[in-house]
């Protein structure tokens, strides 16, 4: 039923074409064919398109294994994720992510092979086939947890990675991380310069070692200010869970005056939960986002957020994977930590102790 | 400096070591050996560990070439989109869509090839290279233009594809669309039917197909109404644009009392840039979104969509793709159109004192 070069027939290329026959029909030698497909210098575009164009009349390939052992260059790096597919698709923080990854990687003629995994273990066996068969050149590993299990594996695998994360978290693999407990710490801080006395914290899965980071932060940075802590509520992330938490929050006999979001859909979340019960931002309440994307200058109040490129942290995540895989020494490095931009979604409180 | 095994050291597996030696490490025969890595059945999950621990010890890998070809399965798809990195970062859409492709792709074990492209030229040369090289089993194309480029090239090449839109603009793909008309026409049919005769629409980038078949819909339907065409802003289906394309709408002699958004962020754009300019939503302007992502229900007042299940829509695009990878006989299908979820953001115009 397959009529070769119809639409939606896979139609596995022959494989008697050489490559001679290639550089015959495009009047070139073999070794301008094989720069072509290298990618390399050395043939002009013009002859280039000729080459290509005769390799695609004769249904030419080249051996891509072959060419990937010669050219010795990257053309692939892996990244995992382990979240449900649904989750992935809520929060702006991975997409921002994944389109700064993808930055540097156009600009190098390379691609991302993107996964979804259901568990660390999975990531592991995912990651050894990756490199075992060559699909990548290395990896970037997110989400690290407490005691790591993807960490002695692909350490022993001697996979090229870099570590989104906390160097304390992420086993002496090569990372890039925020300074997230800093952050919290401005944050806190901010609020109780304000005048709140209640702050509260909504965030991610305490699994995660930057939520465990983030939580620690908020206790201690509370306590040296002599505040209360342990108003913490835990979400998966998602604008459902933040409204869900906001609520809860908002229901309690001594509600806090502010809240401290993990990232910025759910502050959004929070924004309407507030408009919902009445409750006037930042009169009666004050909020403050995470990442900081569009969102947080697109509703009204705008939101008042710890800013942080997250475009940037992924590009910056890829050139230091560029540097691993050439072999370059490279040291675990902090990029910018997340820095307060105040909008109208943070204030003073109104009159302590009036409101019922 | 570099250690074998260490992080961050590339090291390439020695290539001496044969099937032979792992399976002789492992206690097994070459032949379990090649159906672990093939992931095929008749190995225990015990021995198949025990043997990627011997190759791992020795630094043994299959050779991928000879793999893929001798197992014929797919592992990997493709999917190039022409957009800024930046902007892909900032709309649901594509998130929500890669989502759903994920959770196809993760259930057989594949993944997923992705790369932002600068042209649909850029788009030709990669899709080519990947098929030649073998990288990809086939391709989802996305965002089509009128007379799109792509269409010849890749038709030639005999690249299993679906394409995510309209059959008059896929030239012969196997194709998956949205019936964009109609969801247009009942948009602004519920819009009029509230009593709105001033209709607005901020729309995509005019160059793509999808956005020309829907501000065509909303002429004709404005037409057959007896009501005032014309009104379209363009936009990069950013929130910044969505916001300026209100506010310019708003600062018009004869306001809109209703306008139509092309995705769900701009349309939480034009409720800032309401509530910025004293307009009450909806009392004076109703808001009708598009693609309902969990957005819509986190502002207050909730945004009225044309609610479409993106993560589904991926998840059918690629399904059909694997249809299309095993040489099956595939028809161009429709997904669910998208349909009306009227939210807060809608109502009669408040001028016309219709409001019960």
């Amino acid at each position: 039923m397959s009529t070769p070069g119809a639409p939606g027939t896979p139609g596995t290329p022959p494989e008697r074409v050489t490559i001679k026959d290639v550089a015959a029909a495009a009047g070139v030698s073999k070794g301008a064919v094989s720069l072509a497909f290298n990618h390399k210098a050395g043939v002009s575009e013009a002859t280039r398109d000729r080459i290509f164009a005769a390799a695609r009349r004769l249904g030419w390939a080249p051996n891509s294994s072959a060419r990937s052992l010669s050219r010795q260059s990257v053309d692939t790096i892996g990244l995992a994720i382990c979240r449900p597919a649904r989750l992935l698709g809520l929060e702006p923080f991975y997409m921002e992510f994944i389109s700064g990854i993808e930055s540097v990687l156009a600009a190098r003629d390379c691609s991302l092979l993107l996964r979804l995994v259901g568990s660390l273990e999975e990531e592991i066996t995912l990651q050894e086939r990756w490199w075992k068969e060559r699909q990548i050149a290395g990896s970037v590993l997110v989400d690290f947890h407490r005691q790591d299990p993807r960490i002695a594996p692909l350490r022993e695998l001697g996979l090229p990675a870099v570590a989104v994360g906390h160097p304390d978290l992420t086993g002496g693999f090569p990372s890039v991380w925020t300074d997230d407990a800093s952050a919290v710490a401005e944050a806190v801080r901010y609020l109780a310069a304000l005048g709140h006395r209640r702050i509260a914290r909504v965030g991610g899965p305490a699994g995660l070692g930057h939520s465990a980071i983030r939580a620690e932060a908020f206790d201690r940075t509370l306590a040296e200010l002599g505040l209360r802590g342990g108003r913490h509520a835990e979400t998966d992330f998602s604008g459902e869970e933040g409204a869900r938490a906001t609520r809860s929050l908002l229901l309690t006999p001594d509600r806090p005056t502010a809240i401290v979001y993990d990232n910025d859909i759910m502050a959004v979340a929070g924004l309407g939960v507030a408009a919902e019960m009445g409750v006037s931002v930042p009169d009666d309440l004050s909020l403050l986002a995470w990442d900081d994307s569009q969102l947080c200058r697109l509703t009204h109040p705008t939101l008042s957020a710890m800013s942080h490129d997250v475009h940037r942290f992924g590009a910056e995540v890829t050139e230091v994977l560029f540097d691993v895989i050439a072999g370059e020494e490279v040291r675990p490095r902090p990029v910018a930590t997340p820095s307060l931009v105040p909008r109208r979604s943070t204030a003073p409180p109104r009159a302590q102790g009036v409101r019922p």
